[in-house]
């Protein structure tokens, strides 16, 4: 097996630092497949580096280490951490950038004002803290390079998430918004993410909306949307549908739905039922 | 041999859509060698994503497999293919998307009002219809992951296109614009394609100027440049050039030509025969 | 050993002028890692090349290839060169993109006013003359995809540098801005590059500052900062460090100090001993 190693940063790609934590990890582990998943997350945005590797991860095989250097704490005491998850592994500043990973399995215990989740059955996660794996000066600034490169690495050569530090039972976790239901059925939720093609992706999931999901209305920016379609190029101008990640999303056909409606990550959007006229 | 897929879509690398199609590859054939040509495609610019895969798909070694997902009626009865040529595999929606490279080669037939050409010798094509090379749940909006990844993949293991579905004896080919001659000789045609430099390279091939290639006048928006140069770093100001790709271009020295010029894609270039003043 | 060849240019990733590179080294050298530094070099900026190369190509194993083509006379009778280090060779042309690295050894001789620099013991250079590891034809305008790749991938293979053409002793080195130390201590130096987070990268290295480095006063576009910080979390506002690659640079926490200044690369900077108040 070929082991794999993700990137997730918010490094960009103008600058060398991506290339440097490669050639920290090709020198540790010459045959590991490198693949970058995105290296223009937004500044410090740990949630949107969290969301679009929740999109991603789990289309690498089994045991894909993903390393996820979003990092505005560095060098201070923040934590570094190994998640393993039963499908992939995680190496990761512990400053909530693993959320939506978290999220996918049942936690032992939280407390909605904590932002520490205690981790329930199937996770399993270490404080990265046996310099021994560390590149052997760390600079303060640069974790990625010096502490998570090298330890993603030597992960993928088939050390134990013990070998690097001790056990930890609860992890950051930040506050991910929900939509809520309202008694009569309608839901209301937020613009999660906008993605390169102007989609506006929602926190609600398909799953969430009712069987016949022609009989809904999305509202976006003032805009009223009846009924899902199925792909991008049904209808007219604006549309909605289930997206490829599983959440509802907003679109315009053959354009920008972001830059029409000139809505912004964050923004409300309601999903109600619709009275049916007949059918 | 260890086989190659590369990928050209207008995905951007923003977000995770292409590192999900990679763990896809990858997770059917983890030796495959995965090169990126561009994700910045305009979006649903079906045509741009044609002409950029035709200046480098044969740069790369034989039997390489070009996976082009530009695919704005995924979902829809469009069709999937793979197409077969001397050179190379590619697979792709067939929307248009393999128009440069189709026409690199004699059709069979062609009528100007069809988007269809029958495809000559030397080509073969088989529609992607057998889902058991898919991923088991297709998404509508996400055929790039869940249809064209895997079944490159699997064409990488060494499949043959008839395993994926029937033949087909032709492809949507668009329109592409073809310079026209003059009685006079002069030459007219179009900014085909402005690069990450702000060069404008047009449609007019260098086999068709005459071999001295000095006597020449390049028009682009009214600026008449005098010769042809060989390099980029000849003369003074805009000079044109037979580029990289055999395409006469337009170039600014040490600047952009596109800013300076501000001229787009589409916009008319001209070149005329000089009087020749003795020599 | 798996040989790995890096990539720097300033062709950006929309077109694919990147990947037929790829294509003619994966054709000479199937096994070969690729691994791109950076793409987005702006348009000739030979010395940013160089300075991004500088901060990464430490960091990958021992003989590493560094294909760098920022190469505005291509075509021109500038010289192509191989330069080989203790710890890597270096492949581009002879017009200053190796400045910074050139620079790190001792030369053997070399004046101010010169542009180049007689290589000193360590490092050895060949002119690449030799067109049997050209591609058959050589576009004037692309050495990139048609001499520099082929030259990379065959030395990757094993060859020695001497294969490839005549030795010399002197490569081309652009004058480098180095910072001044007054008479009382003060440091002037200048901005050299701004990273995709806005960090104001100086000329002055960490080494250059007193050992207390609390004592300092960091002036940048009028606005003096105290003392130095040690990682980019520490206190409010403007901070000052040195950074991952040994330089000091100004950041603003959890922001964008270039947006905020307003400040471009070659802006001064001025690093003054403080008046200790007691301690």
């Amino acid at each position: 097996m070929i082991p794999i190693i993700t990137l997730t940063t918010d490094f960009g790609t103008s600058d060398a630092y991506v290339a440097a934590m490669k050639g920290v990890m090709l020198g540790i582990h010459p045959e590991a497949r490198l693949v970058d998943i995105s290296h223009s997350i937004k500044p410090q945005n740990v949630l949107q580096a969290s969301f679009v590797l929740s999109t991603a991860y789990q289309f690498f095989p089994p045991r894909t280490i993903h390393l996820v250097v979003v990092d505005p704490g560095v060098g201070t005491e923040r934590r570094a951490v190994i998640l393993r998850t039963p499908l992939a592994d995680f190496v990761a500043p512990d400053n909530g950038v693993l959320s939506y990973i978290v999220r996918e399995y049942p936690a032992r215990e939280e407390s909605p004002n904590s932002s520490e989740t205690k981790l329930g059955p199937g996770l399993e996660a270490v404080a990265i803290t046996r310099p021994e794996f560390w590149r052997p000066e760390v600079s303060p600034t640069f974790h990625g390079r010096d502490v998570f490169a090298p330890v993603a690495a030597h992960l993928s050569l088939g050390r134990a998430p013990a070998d690097f530090g001790e056990k930890v039972t609860s992890l950051a976790v930040l506050p991910v918004s929900l939509p809520l239901r309202a008694p009569d059925g309608a839901l209301s939720g937020i613009i999660l993410h906008i993605d390169s093609f102007g989609n506006l992706i929602t926190n609600i999931r398909g799953e969430m909306l009712p069987e016949k999901r022609r009989n809904v209305t999305v509202e976006i920016g003032d805009r009223p949307i009846n009924g899902l379609s199925r792909t991008y190029a049904e209808g007219y101008g604006l549309l909605a549908l289930v997206g490829s990640s599983g959440y509802v999303e907003v679109s315009l056909k053959e354009g920008n739905a972001s830059a029409l409606l000139g809505v912004k990550e964050g923004d409300r959007v309601k999903i109600t039922p619709r009275t049916p006229v007949g059918e």
